[in-house]
């Protein structure tokens, strides 16, 4: 008998006639010989609608009390699928994050979990009883105040229930099939990917790939969880997030996937006095605004002037922040000035398989250039080459290269609306 | 400094702009110096729109997950509120009933306190916070479970609060400016009550008064608990509901108010043996169907053919239940035959001093008698007289013997739509 955890989202369980359908699905996986713990979201746009009531009543809602209102939308949804899965016959019992031992930091919002106690759903399993948890939500074991989780939460739920009980798989239900080697969106030929490592799987989300959080990524990695990412709506295979052991031979497409991201502006310090600890100068004043900064190129500097200039990369809407930042130290720091672009597009191509093959970057460069894109920055991991271009040329830029790395399916793929978080 | 306990219902807390006036309430009460702990109902309907989602779901929801469900519905508006009143610049701390303490048997969708444990109110109180708890919910320490209290249950929530703190008062805020010697809408002169002790204040609800709910009227007097019941709309004193100790002296009035109630149908056996334990064994029968007899009569028999008839009122929609399983078993009670008459009115008259006044059922029977209305059944209890009438003349006798016993105010009462719960 296996252990399953099954995450849905909200688009999952929008209304009582999801709900129900939801609930059968999860009766088909008991049936079939499973043992079955489920985390789910609030229904549909819940959360924005109590979010949106908490700023009717006040603009700067008290993060903890934002987090009991929030927390409510979790019950609401596992109440009525416990209920639906109770009248067809089959033991359920919802639990909230509290209940199912769901611990946390106490950062209100954004909380990490610290530890799970599953104590009530073991015992809840071992009576034969599927189990219900409300995602997105823990409580706080000194303040004894109820937490969520952030952005993503459910599926960091998920994982974390599946470590905690050992679980054999855990599968996140969305509205697509699968992971796929680019968004079929923009390229039709992607293919759905049958095994990714969660290395890969980090470096895909990183770069812009919307079905996973890397929160949850990076937790079903450092525990060791399978995930399972598949369709609500069929029951079709879908992608299968491994963690290879060290050392463990697992035969890797050179390059597994492509993402691209088009939220992201880049700020050029020009003419920045070629001395050591200028970088770090900069980057000061940069992190006191709290920016994401993501790829950072410094040029090499023309010998005669003794000027560079750096490069880098950050979402759209923190770039004004830091450009004021360093406007303010221009003086200091001594660089000419500043140069803003929002106009860019980034792509990462993503492949355990680089490690140990040469010549990826050689061929991406020839099938660039060959389509007449420029590329105006670099960076490169072990497992992933990224590059900037112009906004407008980066879905071209994808589909020339997921043809030239030999990604491309023999068919279109279907392409669902929505996102289904 | 003293502590006082104010209840606040659905639709004080109906929306944004409900709960923000509230807010203002409740930090006005403690800027005049007391400790405030407050019990909040869910907002507006949505109590009645989680039942509803429940029955989409499924037509029997499981009773543990609709308590998990409806127990939503106060997190949301007392979050609401703890944040309002934050951003006033009071410190505020929300409480579901589990966190509060609030334990209760197991009995989902009705269950009863069996302890009050508010530990982590009180700490909140210690540091100078207003407290915020959850109406209606409570959780019991064997299940674990989450569980609700039923009809009336903020109310109750409030009162065992008081109890377990100690409170001055318990302030129950409602659309009314408090407890009237009759309903203001049926005898506009009627007056508003200053103070009733909550014997009486039972009485009047158990005839048919609606402000106040009987669960919560018994709380108190057990606990010894002080009711304030008041107007959330304006700043009027509304009506006390006190417990004078034993062989304390309150001057009383005979007749301190009236309640009406046409919810009731009365059944009578007719034709009934006069013989001993005829009686125990109807009324066995009746109990079977868990009818809520109230009002019993018995006439004295016709000695020439040694039968009687007993007649009983009960509600309304008990009634078919009823009279189906007295016929099942007619052969062997040996009655003659059931009459069943649902248009009929019941009034009580209710006054401590009653106790030590004579004549009150001789002046009752004389002022209906002038208004020419038919009394149809009498019961009595130490503080009580109830009459059973026509329907239609309920309203009429209402008038009379508001007038009779000098109840009518100078002016007319103000009447507010709504009845407020």
């Amino acid at each position: 008998m296996s252990l399953i955890v099954q995450k849905f989202g909200g688009s999952s369980v929008a209304d009582a006639e999801s709900i129900k359908r939801v609930a059968k699905r999860i009766v088909e996986t008991r049936r079939a010989g499973n043992d079955v713990v489920v985390a789910v979201s609030a229904m549909g746009d819940t959360t924005d609608e109590l979010l949106d009531l908490a700023h009717q009543v006040t603009p700067l809602p008290e993060p903890r009390e934002l987090d009991m209102l929030l927390s409510s939308g979790e019950r609401i949804s596992m109440a009525l699928l416990a209920m639906a899965i109770k009248s067809m016959g089959y033991d359920a019992r919802s639990f909230t994050g509290s209940q199912a031992g769901m611990i946390t930091d106490a950062q209100h919002g954004a909380a990490r979990i610290v530890d799970v106690t599953p104590v009530r759903l073991r015992e809840a399993l071992d009576e034969g009883s599927i189990v219900i948890v409300a995602g997105f939500q823990g409580f706080n074991r000194d303040t004894r105040d109820i937490t969520t989780l952030g952005r993503g939460g459910s599926d960091t739920t998920a994982v974390a229930l599946a470590a905690a009980l050992g679980a054999d798989v855990c599968e996140i239900y969305t509205d697509v099939d699968g992971i796929f080697t680019m968004d079929p969106r923009v390229v039709p030929r992607a293919r759905k990917i049958q095994t990714i490592t969660s290395e890969e799987m980090l470096e895909l989300a990183a770069a812009g790939a919307k079905v996973l959080y890397i929160r949850a990524v990076e937790y079903a990695r450092r525990h060791g969880v399978t995930l399972h990412v598949r369709s609500s709506f069929n029951n079709n295979e879908g992608t299968l997030v491994i963690n290879p052991k060290e050392g463990e031979q697992v035969e890797q497409p050179i390059v597994t996937g492509i993402a691209t991201d088009l939220s992201e502006a880049k700020i050029t310090v020009v003419g920045v006095p070629d001395v050591p600890g200028k970088a770090a100068q900069i980057f000061k004043i940069v992190a006191k605004t709290n920016a994401n900064v993501d790829m950072i190129v410094q040029n090499v500097s023309a010998a005669a002037t003794g000027l560079t200039d750096i490069s880098f990369t950050l979402p759209k809407s923190e770039a004004q922040a830091v450009l004021k930042a360093l406007q303010a130290d221009q003086g200091e720091v001594g660089f000419l000035g500043l140069q803003h672009d929002d106009q860019i597009g980034k792509l990462a191509l993503v492949g355990a398989g680089m490690r140990t093959n040469t010549g990826v970057s050689a061929k991406l460069f020839e099938a660039l250039h060959l389509a007449s894109i420029n590329i105006e920055m670099i960076s490169t991991s072990e497992i992933r080459i990224s590059v900037v271009t112009r906004a407008d040329s980066v879905n071209d830029a994808a589909r020339v290269l997921h043809a030239a790395f030999d990604l491309d399916a023999d068919e279109e793929a279907i392409v669902y609306a929505g996102t289904g978080r």
